[in-house]
């Protein structure tokens, strides 16, 4: 065993943005992998676009399905399993002589889709993770104010969640986080105003990257991309009300 | 008004893992203020120790109290206030000449101290906030596992929360974060031991900084320092299974 997996989290989207550790991997990886979407460029390629060797060996992992067949059938829980388990042995081989870079947006360990290799990989080849900052702390800076502070509690929730596990934890959080947003919104929408929190919520689309886009949700078109997030700032709890 | 207020969060603690444009503005500031406990060197100061111009102006800005007197005493929010209200109105008079650089660990906008001054200066003095790595990501990645994936829930709570509050929101997130440990760490572990969570809960010391610890909570020491977090992992809920 000669090399190593590094995943290196690429940050929001923004490339300034990405760690000074990160930014050197890339510089230096021969071999970089990265999901996309089948025909597409494939969000973290597009980050690191300039920033590769110029004869770097490119490996992209293109998903086998996304939303052609219903997200909770075998299906489309297995044909994912397998295409896991193919490029988990695909970079288990590689490794033999070389390191390999898995490009991850965001930080690989907060819901990302290299968890599926690491866990196929784990006890196998050598890992390492190098940390990115994730695209919710993009989005609350794109709002200009902080998203907690003092005691409050922060919650973040997926949109795919049925909406009564979402109202429940709208009502107990003071600041909230929803990602998988997009087709998701008009249920998410409907949560928050059971949660009484919808007026304080917020929608920020393409954080950090170009296009950005920031509105109260009340006031956001109804549709919205893929790379949206909601969020509702907690107001500062303090101890001695708390208490 | 010639110059702007950059705060830039550092990151983890890693000086290799701060964003890029971070890593520039530290190396470009002409002025550098930061928070520090009196007769303190400073985190913030220490993680960008041989970053800084030589001719760079340090402000540091020192606490006029911080567990002398009662947290929840009206002398100890009076004293701070008024240390806000004074660094707020010396910045505002620094940037009709020049950019100040305020350093803030982790995210400026995530439990920061950065969030007193920005609240007294926004809307006054132009200010421009750089997102970091948060002090929690440093952490999950050093203990190699995911924090989230699937549909897992995820809340961040703050150890001086009362010990009811605590164990509410324990047991109905998959992954918790548990921030301000420290003398609190006793009602912390009663807290997840009565959400029957105690067993899943690591301690991360010093994440990603020299002198790191990972262990697990119930075999960890007593004491813990200032930069300890405390983690449970989600199990990766599924969709499928959720609904």
């Amino acid at each position: 065993m000669m090399g190593r997996v590094i995943c290196a989290g690429l940050g929001p989207g923004d490339p300034d943005l990405m760690s000074l550790r990160a930014a050197r991997a890339i510089g230096q990886a021969t071999h970089v992998a990265y999901f996309r979407k089948a025909g597409r460029a494939g969000q973290a390629r597009a980050i690191v676009e300039g920033m590769l060797r110029g004869d770097a060996v490119e490996l992209p992992m293109e998903y086998p399905v996304t939303t052609e067949i219903p997200f909770a059938s075998p299906d489309y829980t297995n044909a994912l399993a397998r295409f896991y388990d193919d490029w988990a042995a695909r970079l288990t081989q590689l490794v033999e002589t070389t390191d390999v870079l898995v490009l991850c947006e965001g930080d690989p360990f907060f819901y990302g889709s290299f968890m599926h290799l690491h866990s196929r990989l784990q006890g196998r080849v050598p890992v390492e993770v190098i940390p990115g900052i994730t695209g919710m702390t993009g989005c609350w800076t794109a709002t200009g104010q902080p998203i907690t502070w003092g005691d409050d509690v922060l919650t973040v929730l997926m949109g795919t969640l049925p909406e009564e596990d979402l109202v429940r934890h709208m009502g107990t959080a003071d600041a909230l986080v929803v990602m998988k947003t997009g087709r998701n919104l008009p249920k998410i929408r409907r949560a928050l105003a059971s949660a009484g929190r919808l007026d304080q919520a917020w929608l920020v689309e393409r954080g950090t990257m170009p296009g950005q886009r920031v509105a109260m949700l009340a006031e956001a078109p109804e549709d919205c991309p893929y790379f949206a997030i909601v969020l509702v700032h907690g107001q500062g709890r303090r101890p001695e009300i708390a208490e």
